[in-house]
């Protein structure tokens, strides 16, 4: 029997878009207890954030200093074991830096940092501290993609003769056609984003597919990078030859400007003995190209996949796991009922639709038993 | 600003496959605190759950009766304000029915009951007690789902004209083969399940569903109900013909003898302007076929949703929502890593990953500068 | 060695929409010789469309008994020995009769007949005159419907369980909710469709599909049909629960007021051992789902399927049949250029297409040799 | 009134794999008369072609030579005006100049020729002789590519700012792992294939989509090719970034050792206002995704295509063009009974089909007509 990790946040507060990601997926795993955190550099904004979730306030702290400064000093059992970092970009190194040096233990949102040279040192720091680090690349999550690597791992492709790995966007597109608009976006801003805009955001997460699912190393690349217009520092498309460590070619191709797409990733391994594909947007199904067999496709929760994947998935084949969102959904609606307040229609199913499924049921029993008669409800 | 609601589970422990489900939604939306319960019919189970999920364990009762009696006792700011049944079928009757009257509110599995009459008297004990009461048919917190409601609400599709919304699935197919292994089933048990198999279970979602989305009401239905074996007294396919309060006709179409079939559940609504077509398994696609123009795609959290379908997601386009669990298990591996116990390679990416990605980075942009020549990473 | 069979029409002429699927299938198989015909009710129509394709208008015939009277006449190595008949469905019946008492071979479009007696009295005289009959349904010849057929046929999907065979379309809807324009639809006029509309036309097809691709005949049908308006007498959609003789239960659905639908058939099959689905708008694609394993998809050419499949296609996997519709697409553009006429811009690729490609692969080669530098095309 | 285009065949015989696609496509558009040829380098297969097609055997001819006498001495108004040439790459050139200079039409198969310097010679030669000239890129003739290519010329997608064509096979794959193997397959042979393998074949392809459906020319090249073995001379795989004439950025993918894959051919153009998807495995769904709005999907047929797209299609919405394949199977079945040939059980309808169909229909109809009550077929 264990306890739950203590956990704090930086950043990630009220006016973050990626702190829920984060938050709801430590209550998921019922394995952390958030405890404390500097939420938002206005601290007000963080102090009502932590009443909102009934945190105790004297761990809501004002920065990152006063965090350390703070949790250092209680008792072993008491202090935040683990923190994650959701500040922008360019923070993350000192933050990181410090936090490994006050002996904690960290996740980190991607990109890690602004320079190689600052993860190589955090990298040498986290061994000589013994600090356990993890980076969220989120996408290595996936069950089907936990199941790609387990496939190749078991040699189902044979030697990997080819990748090719995809991140194409669109959101960019809007804005990079307007001069004034274009302010609006801190990622292409080299003093917030650093020196790339679309291969540090999502040319990067390509990449890491490639490494993660294949167990090899990119060894060399040549890339054409494209920033549309001349007064745009920043890269928003890149196409990039990769040669991989065992010989074998490839292609990372990442988008901002792909109009009217969303997070379109798609990776590609092809092997000596079939291909594996899989694509972000749909991500159930993992397709299995058996070299002279009829193409497969396996989904989340059967027992034909890896160990590795069936520990990724929590409900039974078929579920979609954003079946947990739709109940969550149903619950926030209820919520919002318990709270008197108003909401949409249709927000959770009450006893109403109880008696009604429960009459239906009857009435099909019935029809049935009558040789297949009308029966009303 | 307001506190969190405070939520109590009975059944749901350790056992159960739908606990999960129901304790990460009300993590998720942040507005719930899970407080206490009965866990598990063994008492013992129960007890170290709840240690598990660092939960007081005063609040962990041996009974319903025990849970009601304890909590009654409570000061109203410190009493369990919300109570989700999650035991099986045949005792949610009894157990909302003593809820109710223990002045408590209400999440419940469905079916909400095992016959219709007690459906209708829960309602009734709702209405005189003032008593929330919400049943989970999860799929209706689909965003996609939302926005096919709104959307014929909105008058989209005109009148109503036809309807067909299946539920297949072929899980019961290896054991309703095997007399012996289909002792093992509890739903084809009528003792347990109740009155029906298919229908109860997942027919009723089917039914549920073109009652959300449509706004309207079957009025009729006419069954074929098939059991496949003489000695197997419950159903687990049927086809039901079914009357809309309009008078437009449709079908309900569900089965557990769909061999190969996960959750495959399908909703096609057509009126006189237009069709609506969404997939559980593809749950974030939402066809819409307007008359005499190109078929559209509609995904969540785009702004051209609806304000509720838009409230139901909680990131932007081009995510699945189960993105949330793809972090999920991130978290989960590197709670592995923080405890020390062996798990996964490939559970969560390190720092190593993290130099990885910077040196990629940093070689794609030097590669680029240099007129698209190779680089070393 | 043999000869070319001789081929008539009865109707398929210019101003017929199912006359060119007929002529081209002919074509196709290099195995017909398109001789005469009574291609039009209106002779000169007929005698026109004979010059256009350079038949000898002596085989164009004013009427079916002129045909039969004239080409009786002929001597046995002249005479068109197969006739195929693509009139109103109401003529089918009699056109019919007088051609096997003529001693022709036929090729019919389906309904056969207007009534079931009709259909049966031609049987009778098939066998009576030893007459050659093909009735075409025509999705019955897609590959992936055969190898369905073939699989259920060797056993793969062990004892049949359940079917289910939908065929939605949507045309009739901007027709049926306007008096006036309903008019124009011949097919909801009983005199000359006959008993039936959606059944009749489609539903048929649905029904057909079960019984080509299982092997079963459906024994008992109880159904729902729908017409929409009072002052509507034929059925625009229908659902019918369906007994086979094996005792599995199933369903055919078939609508024409699916708003939005175009031509949606899809057939699902489960057995014991596992299902298969295919869908029409989809053709090339056959999902097969065994019982415990990953699904898989299988597609036509490819040597694992059946000799019956690998015979029903053409070209090697991975090109739709409708290849042959592509490249006829650039014959035609030629044909128009050969004449002179003017087409569409881009109607077919030509020799400056040739130079570009052939600068592009030499610019690929050079730039590859050069070390992947950049070269001008 | 004009007469049929008479045409000949250099090559596309017996055993040719894609004569059928050229043959079937002139029957197709019933424009062409299929007049002669040398349809086999070997006299005997020729003749016996000839024979089979039922085709005039003085107008069957040795060699090219033979052929360009004998059809110059015939009076024009007999003479074969196009000729189609269906021979391995390396003698397209000298046959086509031979053509050109004999005043002869032409359809040549792709690649024109094996040397750019030799494309560029028939070219002038075209233009000096009035050649009118057609190169078979198939693919451009796939309706909703020339849809795509029309909404791209009305200026749907604003200035054209990526672009991204893929052709990936993986039919090479189980031949380039063996030494002994490869020998099979001419295309890895420099002296019959000439400078490339992947890129002559498919990259080419992907390359002529892009110019085709952009209306833009390719400027630049930098790729990087694959041979996977050092013994094999020729690409098997390649990525090529490109730049186009505009400016936009862009990468042509190609690859025969994509294992499992067919011929996944997928081109993706963005511009400024939105995004174009096709691709050609599922040829009829054309992907439009404007910015900020729903994703759109545009099928054959249907009114809101362009002329071009609707000129380019022969059925009405939702039936794949590959239904006239599906038919010409049901003809290719009927031919075999009509020769008493053994065939495959199943391989066309029959009367009894039409009886039992006619039988289902009027049991459907009764059943309803008694109120939804059971009836025997």
């Amino acid at each position: 029997m264990h306890n739950k990790i203590r956990l704090g946040l930086i950043g990630g507060g009220p006016r973050s878009f990626i702190g829920p990601v984060h938050r709801i997926a430590a209550y998921m795993v019922e394995e952390f207890d958030l405890t404390g955190g500097v939420f938002d550099v206005d601290f007000e904004h963080s102090l009502s954030f932590a009443k909102a979730l009934e945190l105790d306030s004297n761990r809501c702290y004002k920065d990152l200093d006063a965090f350390i400064t703070g949790e250092s000093k209680l008792p072993e059992d008491t202090r935040i074991e683990v923190v994650v970092i959701l500040t922008p970009n360019y923070l993350h190194f000192e933050m990181a830096k410090k936090l490994i040096e006050g002996g904690f233990d960290i996740i980190c949102e991607k990109p890690v940092t602004v320079y190689a040279s600052e993860a190589e040192e955090l990298s040498l720091l986290t061994q000589k501290h013994g600090t356990k680090f993890c980076l969220t690349h989120t996408y290595t999550g996936y069950p089907m993609v936990r199941q790609m690597k387990s496939m190749i791992e078991e040699g189902k492709l044979g030697r990997i003769q080819k990748v090719d790995a995809q991140y194409y966007q669109g959101w960019i597109n809007p804005f990079i056609h307007d001069s004034e608009k274009r302010k609006q976006v801190w990622r292409l801003d080299p003093a917030v984003a650093g020196q790339s805009c679309c291969m540090g955001d999502i040319g990067v997460h390509a990449f890491n597919l490639i490494e993660y699912t294949t167990g090899l190393k990119v060894q060399k690349v040549l890339s054409d990078l494209e920033t549309l217009y001349d007064d745009n520092p920043l890269d928003v498309d890149g196409t990039v030859l990769i040669r991989m460590e065992n010989g074998a070619k490839g292609v990372v191709r990442s988008s901002q400007i792909a109009s009217g797409e969303e997070n379109n990733i798609i990776i590609s391994v092809y092997g000596k003995d079939g291909g594996l594909k899989w694509a972000q947007e749909d991500p159930t199904y993992l397709h299995y190209l058996p070299e002279g067999e009829p193409a497969q496709v396996l989904k989340p929760g059967n027992p034909y996949n890896s160990e590795f994947a069936m520990d990724s998935t929590k409900i039974p084949p078929g579920h979609p796991e954003g079946l947990f969102d739709a109940m969550g959904n149903i619950y926030k609606g209820f919520s919002k009922a318990i709270r008197g307040e108003s909401y949409f229609n249709g927000a959770f199913p009450g006893i109403e639709d109880g008696v009604r499924g429960m009459r239906f049921i009857e009435a099909v029993l019935r029809s049935n038993a009558e040789g297949q008669a009308w029966v009303e409800i």
